[in-house]
């Protein structure tokens, strides 16, 4: 994408909320910087992603799965370019990213993932709507630019860390972080946090090629309950992610509560997932200036108050 | 204050957090901004007062009484400029706040506010302790001061706005708020909100003379409970205070909810008093513009949680 592109899409998104995180950086012995994506239309970074493929395809009607931000960052840019959509969204989807796509003017088509996959349901709706445009949540470039417009804002801001860390699921945000930040010459390293019982990203590194969960992990991080990597955030991701840090699954609340106690952050436990890394290797961060980019605030509030009520 | 002195404040201070609140908006039918405070140094306005007081009286140890956010800025800082504090808290504060006084180097003084008012103890310890300067938490010029640094702020960014809603407890923060804007030339007006249980400020302001609740009001929004506004702050607000809301107290945690669910901000129900005044008179704000400051964001999990479970 040209300057010019991205200039365009940046005049649509909002800017990201960087907040200096005093408190929670002397809790975890490390200098933090949250880069909120949770103030961003649509409460999540997804909205870029959704914006920048919605507002460059020619058709209509555009088809997409997602455990919900992308569905409403979907819902929200048909809305503003007077398109329409279909989301395919897993029954076990976070209630109030239902209920917000269908507010947004999307229409959800619900599944159950331990009978139909995302892709085999988008297929059949893709043979009803042969006129429609397929949208992937992560494995688009027009989604990879889209997130990139993140990355070429963290550039310009020229934040003194030492590395960004970011959620890992398909590998959309990350791979528009990378695609963003080296555009525009930033070299800062970007980490990659994946749930460990969703690690199909971390062991794709390991292997060197592309390895798939064999289902949907069932993690606390709902938007990262991906089978795997997307090929075109594969293929940049390979080179250009620095590592991946696994987390234990109850990391991921704790990071949530620390988010809200310690920085009057609500983050969604995908959201939280590097802080959660943080916590998983406090001796690799400590004394460190870190960017933690949280992807979004969107969670039922009754979940919400039991990760509150849980220690 | 003089710029010069303004300018040197506000190096210290955060800037203020300005999110478009586009979905909480249309919910209440009005164009909704926030100016969140959340994000200030230790979570909310009273910092600016704090550090104002702080940093330009000579006394190597303050004295101040606070249900919390003041406590917890003056502690900070006094921290940042090597010097002491008590802080007299009522023992119906919350956990978290005392816990973050402590946190950050303050001596709590915890009383029975139904046995010993703050002004008794807090004239105990100043006999006891003669070279200490007494900071209130609001009827103090040099709080005003400091609180006057976010309404320049407000003012230099010219949004777009009908009127700024403001909560009102001792008025610290309106009448920085009126004293900041006009010093910048910003005429647009100031409303206070006030939880109905509290409304002293409001009878002030219909009898035309600074009137007292007979105790400390026992609101939630524990960050107005006062018994009146002060000596300083009313000088300022009889004349330039547009007009207050009253709300019902069931009002305050449904804006808590609200900037939860549809904004992804956490407030504390203190913060959440302008949004609760939307509420309170829907036809006085729909299809206007208003900027409603979030003050704080400090509040204890638990409580929150239970606010999250109650619908």
């Amino acid at each position: 994408m040209n300057r010019q592109d991205a200039g365009m899409l940046a005049n649509v998104f909002r800017p990201t909320t960087v907040i200096d995180a005093t408190r929670l950086g002397e809790q975890l012995g490390a200098r933090i910087l949250l880069a909120s994506e949770t103030f961003q239309h649509t409460g999540s970074f997804k909205f870029r992603a959704a914006y920048s493929v919605a507002a460059r395809v020619p058709n209509a009607l555009i088809i997409g799965a997602s455990s919900g931000n992308f569905g409403q960052g979907l819902a929200y840019a048909c809305k503003l370019l007077n398109k329409r959509c279909i989301v395919v969204m897993p029954a076990t989807s976070d209630p109030a990213k239902v209920a917000a796509v269908e507010a947004y003017g999307g229409k959800v088509d619900m599944i159950d993932v331990r009978q139909t996959s995302r892709a085999e349901r988008v297929a059949q709706l893709v043979r009803a709507h042969p006129e429609a445009y397929l949208a992937s949540a992560y494995d688009d470039p027009l989604v990879i630019e889209g997130n990139a417009t993140l990355g070429r804002e963290l550039a310009a801001l020229s934040l003194p860390v030492d590395c960004f860390l970011a959620p890992v699921g398909g590998g959309g945000l990350t791979s528009g972080l990378i695609t963003g930040l080296r555009a525009e010459k930033c070299s800062t390293p970007v980490i990659g946090v994946e749930p460990a019982i969703a690690n199909d990203a971390a062991r794709s590194l390991r292997e060197g090629k592309l390895v798939r969960n064999d289902a949907e992990p069932q993690t606390l991080a709902d938007g990262v309950r991906t089978v795997s990597l997307g090929e075109h955030n594969w293929k940049i991701l390979r080179e250009g992610l620095s590592r991946i840090v696994e987390v234990a699954e109850a990391l991921i609340p704790e990071a949530v509560r620390l988010l809200f106690n310690a920085a009057n952050v609500k983050a969604e436990p995908t959201g939280a997932l590097p802080i959660a890394g943080l916590l998983a290797e406090p001796e690799a961060f400590r004394g460190k200036s870190v960017c933690c980019v949280i992807s979004g605030g969107n969670v039922d509030p009754a979940l919400f108050a039991r990760i509150l009520n849980t220690q």
